[in-house]
């Protein structure tokens, strides 16, 4: 055979691997020289024509695995977004350890699947042993709890409201919905705050729902869903002879970071009887941290919770959590597949994760959790949750110290929202052409969002390598690129 | 700072690679010499055991970097089933190619996401470049043609039914269906062969559609679906007041390699102006094999297509693809939202991948399938695939010349499906138990599934460095672990 057969498994694998992977560090060095910052200067447009000139994408013959290699992987750096360079703090983009990129080779390599046994052994028990961690962590009893290592929030999201949705029809029918369809029942209804993630509405999309069947409870000044609305919306809705299926509240908002009531969500919850799913993909975190850890009060309450630790846990994606607080609730999710589970190899032991997931062939995201979880330990993580919580509460009073920003509130975990103040003309248009100046210009990266239809910026604080004097310098650049804007007509 | 801040990106983060990833290859080494063969020998307990021997998940202080990932690492590698050892072939389980793993590697490091452009501006444009290159392969317009890279073929086959459901019911109703709920409308059908994969009902669960709305089209001798039978299902559908959403046909089912004749379904959808989704998660790699392309002939008239190159494109998981011939069609997943797409930074060029995907965080897996794709091109991955045709039409006569085993029917792709015919005694217990007996001694994974309530045994040929030696001693330890197992009682 040829050169191209040249495979990462078995004990020949490393010995193809290491001249690869030179290659692809060198490139990752130079890429990131040539980058000079963020991301490239020039735009979409400039980042579009360096990836054509690098040729053909499927040619009929192949250039060779180490050309191919260092001239995409070079290019492909040269114009990236690098979220360990201090001045990219837009999105909820966390710059990766070493050892969690280290640790995700491995299991790239073994290409380990968890829907059967006979795919990944090893990859099984991991799985579980980091979900079991995660339980504890969250407060759960670990002996009840289960869960999956998700692609990111947003399955994890969809995945709890499936199970939710099969709770509720499941209870009100005495059959599995799923099999039966949603036609004969009164229509559904999920509740969550106004300021809920946008992939709760998308879920109940997905699953036929409904996106207009979410219902959007009141918030209180500091944009916190409040528990007796939402008591009032659950009641009403059950007058009206609607079905509530979930009550999804947020532990992080990705703008604000704002932290429903948990506790008092769960004792509206629990009165009512509706499923609670808590998505905590960003303000799970704190739980890390022995400072943040009480803002999350009452999140054991949860029937499912929803985690990212591609968020706040420095992972490279995907790094998602979806646990339940008792493993009966993933029942719906069980199936059994003449190819992959039978009944007589599960009775002899071999067990895969197939129900554990909407998805059949599923890799072991949960390797780099375990290496990480063991290298740093909790202590170690929460530091660097820490770390960005005092970055971020450090941009926030240098932006109330500043003359042209405004801070929108005080930050609750590590993004803070604000905006400059132009002297006259229209600030939305300013904010956001100034951004797109920073952007073109290769400097930074910076977020942005709307409150009441006006366009505010944000730092999103995960680089817990940023020192003050970095948010200060980019805080000085939002406000340069501010001023040499010219004011919008 | 402390060890425990050191990120995988920017100018020094190559520096801080390096010696972990020489950890990772040292583990990956060792583990594979411990480990000695496809899998460890002792059954699920000794995996449990070996990776709870590592101690503690979540410790309160880490053990730090290289313990870490260097215990871990050896024990995962040790205790995995490597797709890379040729008595390594259940399933649909492919060793991945050390170029795709190596450039795998790149995008985790800088962790780039595809819902806003401002997270990965060359992830956004390689992905574009790869999905053009596939849909030409496919033989749709690239002009017309969009699509997104995927967890797998379920992912793959769950959005390509939401988008067909979202297309037929608004085109029933005028109105975007996932906003407005499902409930007024005759019960919805979904069509495939009574063999294609179980994603395909779960798919239709959890879209609200219902599992049980799924019919199964009768198949022909071959197991391929009938275009007339399929006809006549629609047909009666429609005039019993149901709505049919989509046919689903498979080019390539997970154990026969069955190819449903997709000339004459597509007729049948044209005819019935039904969606045509076609499930080629496994058969789409035949479009790299000059001698194998023929047999997709007609997929380039489906609406959509699942493809999979983490298994006849020896990536590393995922790499799932769903095409659709136009991107209108992809349209219900367009979102706009404040945070990451606002319609003047698209104005302004800056365009995201958000409106492609069920996620919204979504890490470029189709950097890796770009460096694949211009390293080997066409002609060197369908010389991979020619050989794992060759190589199961050798175990498929091998299997036909033995005295002991059984030849369920000539392979189509690289499947084959036999058993062991034991001299006396139930054959269903004996081949089961002898499967088991391979897993148990560490010797082989060879796969097992059912046909007509009968047990068959699998070999999945995904493994282009076999060789036929490797199949014929595979077939020997078959039978030997057959002749030895005693009759069931």
């Amino acid at each position: 055979m040829t050169v191209s057969d040249r495979l990462a498994g078995g004990v020949g694998g490393p010995e193809h691997l290491r001249p690869l992977l030179a290659t692809a560090l060198d490139a990752l060095g130079k890429g990131a020289v040539q980058r000079d910052g963020p991301l490239p200067a020039g735009g979409p447009d400039a980042v579009t024509r360096a990836v054509a000139d690098v040729g053909e994408a499927l040619p009929s013959g192949g250039v060779g695995e180490q050309q191919a290699l260092s001239e995409l992987a070079e290019v492909f750096t040269a114009s990236a977004v690098d979220p360990a360079d201090p001045a990219c703090a837009a999105h909820l983009h966390a710059p990766p350890l070493a050892v969690a990129v280290a640790a995700d080779l491995v299991a790239s390599t073994l290409n380990s699947s968890l829907d059967s046994w006979d795919q990944g052994p090893s990859g099984t028990v991991v799985e579980s042993s980091v979900l079991r961690a995660l339980a504890e962590l969250v407060g759960y009893h670990p002996d009840a709890a289960t869960g999956s290592i998700t692609s990111g929030g947003t399955e994890s999201n969809l995945t709890g409201l499936l199970l939710a949705r099969e709770h509720a029809l499941g209870d009100a029918a005495g059959v599995a919905p799923a099999a039966s369809g949603m036609r004969e029942r009164g229509p559904m209804r999920v509740f969550c705050s106004a300021e809920a993630h946008f992939s709760v509405a998308r879920a109940a999309g997905v699953l036929g729902i409904g996106e207009d069947s979410v219902i959007g409870v009141p918030v209180d000044d500091r944009h916190r869903m409040d528990p007796a609305a939402l008591e009032s919306s659950i009641v009403e809705a059950r007058e009206a002879g609607e079905v509530p299926i979930a009550v999804v509240a947020t532990a992080g908002t990705t703008d604000l970071g704002v932290i429903d009531p948990l506790v008092g969500i769960a004792d509206v919850a629990e009165r009512t009887g509706v499923w609670l799913h808590v998505d905590a993909a960003y303000g799970g975190g704190a739980l890390f941290s022995e400072r943040l850890t009480p803002l999350l009060r009452g999140v054991r309450r949860a029937d499912s919770v929803a985690l990212d630790l591609h968020k706040l846990g420095w992972q490279p994606v995907a790094a998602g959590v979806l646990l339940t607080r008792d493993r009966a609730l993933f029942e719906p999710l069980e199936r059994r597949v003449a190819y992959l589970n039978t009944e007589d190899d599960e009775v002899a032991g071999y067990r895969g994760l197939l129900g554990r997931s909407l998805r059949t062939t599923r890799r072991p995201d949960a390797f780099k959790i375990a290496v990480t979880l063991r290298a740093l330990g909790r202590d170690g993580l929460g530091e660097l949750v820490d770390r960005c919580h005092d970055l971020a509460r450090h941009a926030a009073s240098h932006v109330s110290a500043h003359p042209r920003l405004e801070l929108y509130r005080d930050p609750v975990l590590t993004t803070v929202v604000f905006r400059y103040l132009p002297e006259h003309g229209d600030p939305d248009g300013r904010n956001a052409k100034l951004r797109r100046r920073l952007l073109d210009s290769g400097r930074a990266v910076v977020g942005r969002t709307e409150f009441g239809d006006a366009v505010w910026l944000k730092l999103t604080v995960l680089n817990p390598r940023a020192t003050e004097a970095d948010i200060e310098a980019l805080l000085a650049d939002v406000d340069a690129a501010g001023q040499k804007e010219k004011a919008t007509p």
